[in-house]
């Protein structure tokens, strides 16, 4: 009955295939850097996106794409240039390249997603990405090697590929999801492209599949960001096949299930988008209680987790908790700063605004491990809410770190 | 009738002393760490303050003592420590260090201004401080050394001192105003605090000092600010005593004159302050045009200001307009991605959102230089903003500067 974490990707549920070609988008680029991920029927699909003014070409047509009746064959990715404020042609090298796959796999062009990520503002070079289509569209395959060759396409500053799968059974079916994730730079999306491609072969409905994925990405991937802070083609899409068989009802047992398992593959995989930041040594998860509201609690999590301050702090393992408290100040959220209490690791270290030192050496010891927690009460409202980030290691760390020293 | 540059800093005006002391606020400190500013006769005041909900014990005694009907004739000043998060103890602290500055200059308790800058949450070591107040009060002097000497004392991880004088002449008499300041870590206030203290012989009265004040705080320092990002010490004062005689009506052509050197003022310490940033090695000024309002117009300077990939790319002289434009993007300004046109230094490297080729050369010049100028127009709005920051050098640098190339 349990969920059951595999340490597969997009391929672990059925009937979806995937694969990598080097296209050379970064003329001189030694790897692959064009995936494909292919549902063997036409599954359901949901997407969430960038929120920022300008958006990437691609962005446009893969909006249109879910936001259409239809359903979805494959979703086309690349690294090594972002086609975003690339003009009227970077319109048509997306529509072009998804014609392009529909081609291949015998669908309609409007069921074909595109994503990319890399530098802005440069040319896309669509002829180089269309001439390795074909030998793209042969290579594609169910196993984990395949999963694994399109997470690795799809990492430009990233140090890690990043995957997840979870299995669920519901009555006699099992229902599984899997998922791919490229990081941010910096954690921040403004840092750099947050692009993610979950799988499932549950038979969810329309809304249902819009449903689950916004519920998932707002308790994972968008506690990576800072409201509003988002870059030109931040997207995660979900695409569900129905492979398993059976039906979801609406608030049904078996929804809940697929429903954690989706959150938990979301998740794991931003997670691992927030350990991996540029120069990331440790992952941060900041929690707060006691907000009038849970929106008020998320953003002076997110503030804190965003803190460069805070982030050096945490890297040369000083439980600085003045920075975190001035963090909080600065959030615009209405607090107490005499009622403000502070825990790293479980240890209390600031208390009613003030230090309580007896926490410091505990708190220092956790800071000392890859995984720091910190819990913040700012009051005694019910809201609560947690932003993931990551320290901050650099030579500007370096004068901020011992700051206090 | 011009404006005159001096290079001196608060005592230039008449009937101001300054000087520093060693208080070993930091054990073992190898420099002055207490800084005071006194006006030998009672100057009208005027403070602005950080917006942050968490205030230090000193922001709250400046602010009471500004507020008040008073005037005021010492500022006390002291690196090292910040006396925030110290709870009633800090708050005690920032009392009894103005009383005693009180006694020794024997004014009241209530003229006297209080700053600290430094770590946060560290009880305030106020028996040190003022140990050294009676050293403090005699070594102060009118002369250009004294105010040298205040300036380096307020130093945190600053490397230059900053200072500036305006002399203006209306009518047959001379106004000079004359001004120090300490930088934020980073540019942004988040990443340290930002203390000026600006002093004048200048006749104002307390409504006029606090509107002159205000005016050139924010097309100034404020303009180094992402809006609310504030640490739990920035202030600004305003000392205006009088000395040089005469009367300045509302409105009047002297009034004018001494707006414009006081902003002059402002802008020199806030460019230097920018300038200056940790690991800053150029002064990045980026100008916005054509939004609906001068408000949104600066909102998006300062997003684009305070981006670290687009300061990564200032600091690896990369013309890399696509990061300015997708800043913009997320700025939460209505804009037309359509129509960004980016100039730098001069050279257009941006039309209607996409590539401008033509200008990339001349612009890669412009950015090898210290100071380094951009102007985005996002519109056909009256709306002008103008943002202060730096480029970002570090090992995180390193990865992002050249991730184009």
């Amino acid at each position: 009955m349990r969920a059951r974490t595999l340490t597969l990707g997009v391929t672990a549920p059925r009937g979806f295939r995937a694969g990598s070609a080097r296209a050379w988008i970064k003329p001189g680029s030694q790897r692959d850097d064009v995936a494909l991920v292919v549902s063997d029927r036409p599954a359901v699909a949901a997407g969430v996106f960038t929120t920022n003014r300008v958006q990437a070409a691609p962005i446009t047509w893969s909006r249109s794409v879910v936001e259409a009746q239809g359903r979805v064959c494959a979703v086309l990715l690349n690294s090594g240039n972002a086609n975003a404020c690339t003009g009227a042609a970077g319109d048509a090298a997306a529509r072009r390249s998804a014609a392009v796959v529909a081609e291949l796999l015998e669908c309609d062009n409007d069921q074909v997603l595109v994503a990319s990520t890399g530098v802005i503002g440069v040319p896309f070079p669509v002829e180089r990405l269309l001439g390795a289509l074909p030998r793209l569209a042969c290579v594609v395959g169910a196993t984990a090697a395949s999963a694994r060759r399109a997470a690795d396409a799809i990492l430009t500053t990233d140090t890690r590929r990043k995957q997840a799968a979870v299995r669920v059974r519901a009555g006699a079916r099992e229902y599984t999801i899997g998922g791919m994730a490229k990081g941010a730079g910096m954690i921040h999306p403004d840092m750099a492209t947050l692009l993610a491609v979950v799988t499932t072969d549950a038979p969810l409905r329309r809304a249902q599949a819009r449903k689950l994925l916004r519920a998932a990405v707002d308790d994972t991937f968008n506690t990576l960001t800072v409201d509003g802070d988002t870059s030109t083609n931040d997207c995660v899409f979900l695409l569900a096949n129905g492979a398993a068989g059976g039906s979801i009802a609406s608030g049904s047992r078996a929804e809940v299930l697929i429903s954690g398992a989706l959150r938990q593959v979301c998740a794991q995989l931003a997670e691992a988008v927030a350990a991996d930041g540029e120069g990331a040594h440790k992952l941060l998860i900041v929690h707060v209680a006691g907000a009038h509201t849970a929106r008020d609690a998320r953003t002076v999590a997110r503030t804190i987790a965003a803190s460069n301050l805070v982030k050096t702090a945490v890297h040369g393992g000083d439980p600085n908790w003045g920075r975190v408290l001035a963090a909080a100040g600065r959030a615009g959220v209405r607090l107490d700063p005499q009622a403000l209490d502070l825990r790293i690791g479980g240890h209390l270290v600031a208390q009613n605004g003030a230090a309580h030192p007896a926490g410091e050496r505990g708190a220092a010891r956790h800071l000392r491990g890859k995984r720091v927690e910190m819990t913040l009460r700012i009051g005694a409202g019910p809201g609560e809410g947690t932003a993931l980030g990551s320290d901050l290691s650099a030579d500007y760390v370096r004068i901020n770190a011992h700051y206090r020293s």
